[in-house]
């Protein structure tokens, strides 16, 4: 591939290009944003070699949309109406019901992929792009079938070469999954980082007592809101699910301890104790 | 000081012996434990000199209770009742109202000095001891001014040569802000855990689509129930407002989702967006 172009040029799509720059330094990597900052910083970090425009598209052998979800929506009908037959267009996106459906009837929906890098830091903008940050890492991919089988076959390899394991699920499923390990962790993140704010007006005194184990729970707090709102809005039903089961889930606790139950307390402490094991597998 | 004893040879009790005996070689490391596994692994990893009991006591420079804060209720009374004049005893509890409580009338009050050292890691026993754990850490001292000058002296002298910054707070005032910095994290990890492994019967899914945010997250979920359960009971009072707050701010995001209202849902994460400030802070 030798016209490759980012739509976003973020922690997301800019780690895309530098880690397919490094694999094949014959492509020229072609930067779309509607921040021109964000075009210029990337040009001087070396992220990408040109800046674009959606006029370009029609060059393009592949495609990366790495926006907020939102705007995803709005721009892949229109890449897809702008690339030629043999071009593969894929997202990124937290969320794949929607983005599946916006296209399921377009002209060129065999020209798509349907991606969620499982992937990322709480840092968003080029600077935050790294090299290396999909390796190992899980992608999910919806709806494979519909994807041209050689288009497909170009993107997984791509994919395999930047050592991404592959996982296939229908859109519903991965949205209601990922509203459990994904979603639901940022608003208990943010939450807690408010808790703690509110109460704490002299922030010194949050930096002084607070811990790793306090930062490693609030760390997705720092994340962009800009990013995340949209997700929550397109996956609104299922991360109120979640948000309710939490929620139950914390006021049972709270409950054992009102009543002096700490040999219950315990025992919630015990069961949980065993995703030990499950994370070791994760990294 | 030749003769150090320490109780309770975990991650805690470990880490000190390890620096001590870094900062001083000259020095015996005793080790006391009720369980013997973790007295021999101790020996084993080189992290205590001899294994000790209560009757040695008499010989001690310098004792540090690291057990669990309901046992070390327990341990200090006894522990004070068979030191010498010149010792100094240090704990090293997450909770410092009941331990100071408890020996307000002490005769050998002013040979104990309530700290909170604010290090640690998920994990627990004597394999988990670290040598440095401590260093950059901050310190939290308890009612100083209840402790003999000459031995708080001599305390603080070894905290500031492990590379620890010292803050003097009250016992109540103490448990009142770690309950918001550190009690609150704990459970929002262990109910956030559960939360996933509830729905997600099929671990196999977890593992493949959490990614380092979830793992952020409910890392403290790993932490030991034994150790955590006597913290929440006695610190009861405190960690049940911070539960309800937090619930309560949970809720007020869930509401705002449920009426739709994404621009509400974008603020309160932008106005906690600023806790990067804050945790740049830390480590």
């Amino acid at each position: 591939m030798k016209n490759i172009f980012v739509i976003g040029v973020g922690l997301i799509g800019g780690s895309f290009a530098l880690d397919i720059k490094k694999q094949n330094s014959e492509c020229t990597i072609f930067g779309i944003d509607k921040n021109d900052d964000h075009l210029k910083e990337a040009l001087q970090l070396g992220i990408i070699d040109e800046k674009a425009e959606f006029e370009d598209l029609a060059r393009a052998e592949l495609v990366i949309i790495a926006i907020p979800v939102d705007a995803a929506l709005e721009v892949l009908p229109e890449v897809l109406d702008r690339v030629s037959d043999e071009a593969v267009v894929f997202d990124a996106g937290s969320t794949k019901e929607d983005i599946c459906f916006k296209v399921k009837h377009h002209s060129k929906r065999r020209n798509f992929l349907a991606a969620h890098p499982i992937a990322g830091t709480e840092y968003s903008g080029p600077s935050a792009a790294l090299l290396g940050l999909y390796k190992d890492k899980t992608n999910i991919i919806c709806e494979v079938e519909e994807t041209a089988f050689k288009l497909q076959e170009k993107v997984l390899r791509l994919f395999s070469d930047l050592g991404m394991r592959i996982r296939y699920m229908n859109p519903k499923a991965h949205d209601k999954h990922i509203a459990y390990v994904s979603h639901l962790s940022h608003i208990s993140s943010f939450m807690l980082g408010k808790t703690v704010i509110e109460k704490e007006k002299n922030e010194r005194d949050i930096f002084d007592m607070a811990g790793s184990g306090f930062e490693s729970t609030v760390r997705l707090a720092k994340s962009s809101p800009a990013m995340w709102t949209p997700i929550f809005k397109q996956n609104k039903t299922n991360v109120i699910e979640t948000l309710e089961e939490y929620i139950n889930n914390l006021k049972h606790f709270k409950q054992l301890m009102v009543d002096g139950d700490f040999e219950a307390v315990y025992n919630e402490m015990e069961t949980t104790n065993h995703i030990k094991e499950i994370l070791n597998g994760i990294n």
